[in-house]
């Protein structure tokens, strides 16, 4: 899985500690000696897919680079509840004021991950591939679509600028102009370069074709039941990449796959993981 | 309700844009005439607590200060699924530039306020105060404490920096130093100013007890059944607030509400909060 | 063309303005009086692209809204050496702080739109389209790929994170590691989701073939002669899309072009553009 | 010559690769495995003065800290055109992911350096010294400056904030307020402490003789013919330094630096300067 | 006494150095070789706490990493005048380009800290201890608070986040609104949450009385005299905290602390501390 | 006097407000209606030069724009104790908020201001000009350099950016490499470029008639009694500026100011002037 780079980790980790910390933390420096050390291990309180290993070691370093991280499992290792996944040790102060952030990331991240796992579990066997969307946490796009990869998952696009995508929205709007899907797509073909995919959204069988000829790249077909999904799949025909989405759950999302399309997107994945269980322990 | 800094507002909306449009929105710019004008409706999809109201506004006023946007209801209103709740009306390129920014951080704030709702609902006629924690999304804290304001509840302490908290992991580093918890209590209020107040955690009835007796002004009961928190209310007999915490859900809220606390903090609301579905519709 | 961000504007405008106002402007603030008016004309000294109107806007903006600058011509267009293209009117101070920052980012935007234009024109009634590459100026590669837009070229990808481009020293390396071309491409193309494209360098007619056999979209040939790229283009057989490269000018691209190759990249435009000659004349 | 500072580059290094980099590399990430390493040398492709050593140096330890740069020789030294200047070793991934922006770096500020080289070259022997402009890249002033000392020549000041240098501009305007030279320089001498330095640019021998009488400290000989020049420092008569601007080409030059004046300014050293050829190449 | 966030340190540093040394040291770049080597000695040319080892630490370590920075006190230590407190040893130009910073921030940190040890040892024996306010150098509260707390007294609210202080103004305005003090306190405690203190200024004994009925925490007792302090604290009978406030000086706080107030705040520790006189000492 | 500019003001004004204000103010969102407008009035509380209006606007204009400031006097005015000097009016909650920032920024240019000017007024008659030094407050040594000369002084350099000045620790260090005075100067002089002066430290008459032989612009005479102070004046001889500096107070200036030099340093005027007692009062 491609990883995440380090500027990214120590950008989101010195706002998360100057908004936790801010003036500094009453409680350790208050009641914690200086020179007292501690040991502690991360244990997951339920199984899951563990993501956010470097980000805990980044909260650490950056509290105090006394404090020394040690993971015991992999990134991205599947573990199961009661699982100690990493310790960390040294000054306690430093341990206890990095605490919370590094839960605050390490849950949200092994959450996304392991919620991407069981979408990429439900669609095994089939050719489908789960992808991500930008439905993702303000400030945190990179770290939850690392989360996903880290599940298995695919990501689709990181933003508005690395890749053309007209949906009902866009269309909606061009319509009122005066202007088709086919001339939507050659529009936007026209204005980028050469590297930049255009994807479009289609809801109806005959608008897939139309997508398709107008020489999109991929087609979104959005809310059509699985039959619907398998004709727009057979008209497009390979000419396009066909991407599933609205609305898909793991009870549904097998049937969708089973369908013949090339990608599902689940906004779920990210807008509404929960916050995977996972303690720090401090060791006797 | 306490208000949200229109600088709070500023950098987070900033931020997500950055992080959204980076190098130029490809699609919008790509394909829609720079003299398209577009209307579009905030449509509650579900019922819920309204909640971001000024992010909107800031987006807009970000991606192009000639979009004008209009609120239908209150900031903290409640709504109907099927509501529209806000209008945005302009230039179409900087409505859809903006859109999903403004959709993520909506229904993000829409979706706490309407989750803290409920748990304030579940303990009317209690004297219990919903609280929440510290387990917020890294960035968004200021945003998610502002919509657990706006569903009802109750803020608890912002950061490490306003309040000394001793909790569980504290108390076990001051045990392994020959530190009991009401010496705990006792080096906290030492080294504070008279501004501050100091809350510990205990376990039992009897520290409960001790607590009181150490002069703390907030006893936190972690993981107490009814009969203990009963109990433990009842030692500590108005010395000190009481907070009872830990795994606490719709289902067992009311149970502990009655067993006579002061507060009780709820995890959940901000770092399991699922993303209220709020669409954008445009307005043929 | 597509529109240059605000945000990119006005990011690149406070960075310059830091950068040579810093503690304040001695000669104005001590030599001129604040009272004084004058009005000032941008006059191109050469023919030319006009390109960076709105960062003049912005500029001067910055220095003192009671500053208006009027547009002559559009932005993008063609004009001749003695053609006034802006006017500047207000507070003397204020033209005269933001002066030298507006000319040299005038000046290179339009010296880049005037260059690109000139290949442009090179290649007309070919099917070639011209292309920019990452050679550009740290910190001004948005304004300057804009630029290369007003000039009616083409952008490539914008970064390393909106395309892959597997160069010389990509394969080279891999080579080493005994991974073949058609193997980085598919290595590349499994890695990443289904909107980023794959390019990859081949330096023979050869390798052409493998790229486009494995997949490639497009494929970059590197500092090939006239005769070679035809040969190249004919065996891809428009199964990928084609782009030279490798030290191309004014004299030798028209021949390049005619050899069929959908793209032609030119450093040159951004990384050796000269400063197109403009001034600010003082009205009288 | 003076050095350049450490956070100067740590900025503009940063900036650059954040502009470059962004969500990450897809290329390297995608296509390299993370343990493979490689060597490469930066080879001048023409001859030139090496210029940004340390640059490349902040690049590779900013991308990974594994990465060893090895300079061959010393910063400021002239090389032939084939000539290793330095390596680079470490994991494969970095190496590729910052070589973009050690090039961009690399290549301009060579390129002015070696500019200025020929500047200073070619007055070699009269008293004259080579001055840079304020016509320098926004964001890259103080590298650009710091390149042009590399090539053996001399800064004029840094920017508005340390020196008070009056141009036509200043002038016009003044006049327009009944302010005429003499006043102007005498108004700004009274506005400013002690170190700051007062220059005024003329047009004409009588208002170089004017400058000088009312004490400016050094006076800018506008775009003068060599008989003009020589008439204007002989009036000046060593009461203030004399420049010489305005249009000065390698072809003319020498005649410039023959009639006397003390210094030459060359906005070309940095507003046109061509990026030196130099080309990263991994060793098999 | 709590200690000082590395975080803080290091922004304030920066921020002091970026100012300082802007586009370069010209004196030490022009004048000092880049070999020679110093050694220096900071002297406390007068009395006082020793406050600032660690910023002197932060600010050589910028400078340049090969400087070495020994303490030879405690940090909060008090010296005579004449005493060597710490030295510092390395490369010469960054000893030189460091210092000044090293002086300015070690100075007034020093002089905060020995004023407001000058404070506390004139109450010693009653139970009053020494505030601080709010009345900081914008920019540098952090720092400063921390200096109060190094010359042994303590601090009062950090922000207008971090407690409730209901100021003449606060009441003035609400009376004009028909909210009196009670009421006013009342507002408060329920907007807030049960971490935050609310304290209420008083200016008569009656007041006093109705802010301890109406719960306030603390009570700021304004500009009494001894005697009216004295019956206010009577009337609070310890259901408040009380602070004394308001144009004391060391002449008159013994008084004022005798009257049995729990807290005495101080605006001039941090509004008017003079710097303290302390040097940098080159080592022959 | 040389005008602050706004960025410089927007900077510190929205860092002391972060500062002050962080997560909210607490007592003015809990305590103060929305609806509830006020005026009140900033009145010096004592005699002084009114420094800091353009900064109070900011303030006020950053935590509302609905806030309107009136200014009474102008900037740069002296007037008595009791004198109100500007009004604001609006919004109460932000004119509360704003306050105490507005305050702590006003007093401190004000006191800064007004201690200029008792120096400037110790020397009228004399030909002596006072400055300041680099002994200013880290973060705002631009409004503290302003407030000099709001008061009448001179601004000395405003950084190690802008002037060479070699100090008794260049010179100890300089020395130990077996460069002189003389040398020092010449070698900074060859290191910069036209626009830069410099000066040098001397302790003695011997070493101001070397610093003016070796032509220095400015020589520093360092803590000499007057007698010492006017033959140092009178070695120099007009072919250097004279400035003395060291320890002189309001009580020992004229003496020093009629030993003849130009310029008299005092960096008591930043490093301890006092906050002048100004306060805002609401206005019934």
């Amino acid at each position: 899985m491609l990883d995440l780079s380090p500027d990214v980790i120590r950008d989101v980790v010195m706002r998360a500690m100057a908004e936790d910390i801010g003036a500094g933390d009453l409680s350790t420096l208050g009641a914690i000696p200086a020179s007292a050390r501690a040991e502690a291990a991360f244990v997951f309180r339920e199984a899951g897919v563990v993501c956010g290993l470097p980000v805990l070691r980044a909260v650490f370093a950056a509290v105090d680079p006394a404090l020394a991280l040690t993971a015991l499992v992999a990134e991205g290792a599947r573990v199961e509840g009661g699982a100690a996944v990493a310790t960390v040790a040294g000054p306690a102060r430093g341990l206890l004021s990095g605490e919370r952030v590094a839960l605050n990331l390490f849950q949200r991240m092994s959450g996304v991950a392991t919620m991407a796992a069981r979408y990429v579990e439900a669609v095994a066997g089939t050719k489908a591939r789960i992808l991500d969307t930008r439905k993702t946490t303000p400030g945190l796009r990179a770290l939850e679509k690392y989360a996903v990869r880290a599940g298995g998952a695919t990501n689709h696009r990181f933003g508005l600028y690395d890749g053309v995508m007209l949906k009902d929205n866009h269309l909606a709007i061009l319509a009122a102009q005066g202007i088709g899907l086919a001339e939507a797509v050659r529009r936007a073909r026209a204005a980028v370069g050469p590297m930049v995919r255009v994807e479009v959204e289609v809801e109806s069988v005959e608008q897939a074709a139309e997508a398709a000829e107008a020489r999109a790249d991929m087609v979104l077909l959005d809310n059509m039941p699985p039959d619907q999904l398998r004709a727009a799949v057979a008209v497009v025909a390979g000419r396009a990449l066909t991407e599933a989405s609205g609305g898909i759950t793991l009870a549904t999302i097998r049937a969708v796959a089973e369908a013949g399309v090339d990608y599902i997107s689940v906004g779920a994945l990210t807008h509404s993981a929960r916050a995977l269980d996972i303690g720090l322990d401090i060791e006797g």
